[in-house]
């Protein structure tokens, strides 16, 4: 059996309150890798709520979840200059806005997650954007294809046997579906729910953190 | 020949800064029936930019372009509870979704704009909505989409005649491309940088909307 590197643990930030936010971050940044504002909370709070984090947590990785769909580069840029490490750009977006996004990155030092949430043929395009050179591949159902039993399970397999780009995952994971993930061994594991809405986020932070440490070692 | 509706139009403000949006709708508000916040704008400012623009502008409709891709619900419902009348949702995202987003819609007596940006099969596509009665389907060529020369032309024509669904048409219109565009009778059409980035953005608004009057009369 080979030791495997532990995936990094994000916290996706998916409240539009900021200081439910900073609560949140309070209970559980010290078993956290990388932050992430969820798009929504983006939306909701505008460039601000990073620059708001990355003074809070200047030594954190900040990952914003623009989910960008157009004007790769624009959307990137801005981003970069406020203080984010990584940013995403959808998958069923246009080569050219995702070719944009990692225009910016290189500009900005920074990284880039493409997103295949929706993407209708799943290993084709990753073998593609594999080819690009992206830093990360995002498996991700989302929280409305959830809703009809979605889980990323299955892209995750069929992904992470197709490519050498590092993936991340995400989509309704916990504790209790995150070992069975671990064996396909994703650089990132984006939790949200099972943290942000448990009664003691920093204990199942802490836990989901011992999942990592212990399945990877 | 039957008479047409004008459509409306849509200004689009793709900048980031809100000094300069006021600018350009001090200009321009009086040309236009619809005000849109950019998707840039929105993640750049977050949602007390609809508060500012519905202050100053009671009476105008209000369009944002959230591009939603997950939750659609959630982000529908925090910009209609923040005064806007129309949002926006990607046609590439999941069914349920779109679903949500409509149902945000129907509670807050709000639209939704269903962008078909990025569909592959997008005939096919639109038909379906069709089907689910949404208010609008929108013709998309998105910035990094027009940079290779795509045009909102062709799938206009195509999706015109074959759905009964009002249409929005927008990507990279001018004074110049709009007139072909209009046989086709679209119920909205958007106009960004032709406005925007103009030296005088009141006469090219005021351009537009006596075309629009001309074309349609």
């Amino acid at each position: 059996m080979t030791t495997k590197n532990r995936p990094k643990l994000q916290l996706a930030l998916d409240m539009l309150d900021q200081r439910q936010a900073f609560s949140i971050l309070e209970k559980t940044a010290e078993y956290v890798d990388i932050i992430e504002i969820g798009t929504p909370l983006l939306k909701y709070q505008g460039i601000t709520i990073l620059h708001s984090i990355r003074q809070r947590y200047p030594d954190k990785t900040l990952f914003v979840d623009t989910k960008t769909m157009d004007v790769g580069q624009y959307e990137a840029d801005f981003c970069f200059e406020a203080g984010a490490d990584m940013v995403s750009v959808l998958g069923v977006a246009d080569d050219n806005t995702i070719r944009g996004a990692f225009a910016s990155a290189r500009a900005h030092s920074g990284k880039v997650m493409v997103d295949l949430i929706g993407v209708p043929h799943v290993v084709e395009r990753a073998r593609f954007l594999d080819t690009l050179g992206v830093d990360y591949l995002g498996i991700h159902s989302g929280i409305d294809q959830q809703q009809r039993g979605k889980t990323p399970l299955q892209e995750l397999r069929e992904v992470s046997a197709s490519v050498n780009t590092p993936l991340s995952v995400a989509g309704g994971i916990n504790p209790a579906t995150l070992p069975e993930l671990l064996q396909y061994n994703p650089g990132i594991v984006v939790i949200g729910g099972a943290i942000t809405q448990a009664q003691q986020p920093g204990a199942v932070a802490q836990a989901v953190r011992e999942i990592l440490n212990v399945c990877t070692a």
